[in-house]
């Protein structure tokens, strides 16, 4: 049997290869695919940094808690992933990460990682019930951005607004079926990157341009290896909200779904936005 | 007028006492008001890791956004907080920080500072339609846990169960009105420390105690100086509520209002739990 993608030459593994620098660190490169506004997608830079820990042989157990902040953007060309186990006990292990280009940090980040026990379990939150993600048009891709054609997104509400409108929106829920365009089937990086999925809150609240990115992302990982791979390469259902925006920042809420049923992630962010 | 609180002898101002060590470092001690079933209360720390940066002369701004990972539980006794800008801009700032003691790290944390600037506001969250907090009787001291007795907690929904019923509830939302006690002006340490007063939301779920402790803990600061001096020594409204429990760590995302109706703060956090 073929396998459903060749990892040498999938979008996400091309932005995921990192070369070991015999230390604490490993050097990456951008990618031109994974290109946004300013610098690369920030799910992305989420998920080299979750790779630099999953392909480390000091790591303990699966990722439980990623925090990412986004001091700048990086440029294109290389740049170099610091990744140190902080704390390890018997079941869990505390990363301090950075990405650092020219001697300069351009993101810090804290993971947590753990051997990850069955027992009591319960989902509190409640799926949105939607239609199947297959009768459901993909999205036309919207906006010259390049990382946005590595997904296939398919809006249940909240689709990118038509921001010539200019038109304000009672809420700024999103809600959509995704997958990695190609499919490729689910892993953590991917999860994590696809947690970032959701364009700013306040295009849709406002329902105008306005330039805005993410200052700090968190995803808890609420599936283990097993549960990733039953999603396989189908499409997750992703929801977000804004709760506040003030002072020139912006707050995200969100929760990712398998098609079965299972809550893979739950993500928050902070964003900057002028207005 | 006398001043409200004497910041010599509040318990919060107590554990906040920093000693500069001339380098990155500062030196804080453990405070026997703020234990918890083991360790300190991992509020106060947060507020430690805070007051760390607001008493750095090379801070920028205001806090935006914090995140603190709990790898192990600090012992009695003095400790080390390491603070270190990691990337200054014009108007932003990334603070890597980390707890040690005896060369262990115990804490680490990332904390973003901003200049906070005036424009387009809006709360999308719905402040939750209560009594007011001085109809509602405080909740008795339940378990013999010393940093509960910092606060005035008036639960509206949600009180800490009888552990002994082995109950389980529908839901695990707690909604309640809390200030420092003794009553003191809320500032950036104590609008941290209270965004963690939640027990833990499996308590709540299943009715029985189950040994469970926060594991990694943020914190969205929606309100700048002014904001939360407009609160004062009052009562915030805090809710809570987990979303998934399983594989041993459970979620909890919360929000915390003035009285006045404003959004100062959006907190979540990742706990494991034994069962």
């Amino acid at each position: 049997m073929q396998p459903l993608v060749d990892k040498t030459t999938h979008p996400l593994d091309q932005a995921l290869q990192l070369t070991p620098l015999g230390d604490d660190r490993v050097q990456g490169q951008t990618h031109p695919g994974w290109a946004n506004m300013v610098g690369p997608y920030g799910g992305i830079t989420a998920a080299v940094l979750l790779q630099a820990v999953m392909t480390d042989p000091r790591r303990l157990g699966e990722p439980v808690a990623l925090t990412v902040n986004y001091p700048a953007a990086l440029a294109d060309g290389p740049y170099e992933v610091h990744r140190q186990p902080a704390r390890t006990t018997r079941s869990t292990q505390h990363w301090v990460l950075r990405i650092e280009q020219d001697g300069q940090v351009v993101n810090t980040a804290t993971l947590m990682t753990a051997l990850r026990r069955p027992g009591w379990g319960h989902t509190e939150a409640t799926m949105p019930a939607v239609a199947a993600a297959d009768t459901i048009a993909p999205s036309r891709r919207m906006r010259p951005i390049a990382w946005i054609g590595n997904y296939d997104m398919r809006f249940v509400a909240g689709p990118f607004p038509d921001l010539a409108q200019a038109r304000d929106e009672p809420d700024s829920v999103s809600l959509l079926w995704l997958r990695d365009e190609p499919p490729r089937p689910l892993d953590f990086p991917a999860l994590a990157a696809l947690c970032d999925v959701f364009y700013p809150r306040i295009f849709r609240r406002r329902g105008q341009p306005t330039p805005a990115g993410t200052v700090s992302f968190t995803v808890y990982f609420h599936a283990d290896t097993s549960a990733l791979a039953a999603v396989g390469p189908r499409h997750v259902l992703a929801r977000a909200v804004g709760q506040h925006y003030g002072l020139g920042f912006s707050d995200q809420a969100g929760l990712v779904w398998s098609p079965d049923g299972a809550l893979l992630a739950s993500t928050h962010q902070m964003m900057y936005f002028k207005g």
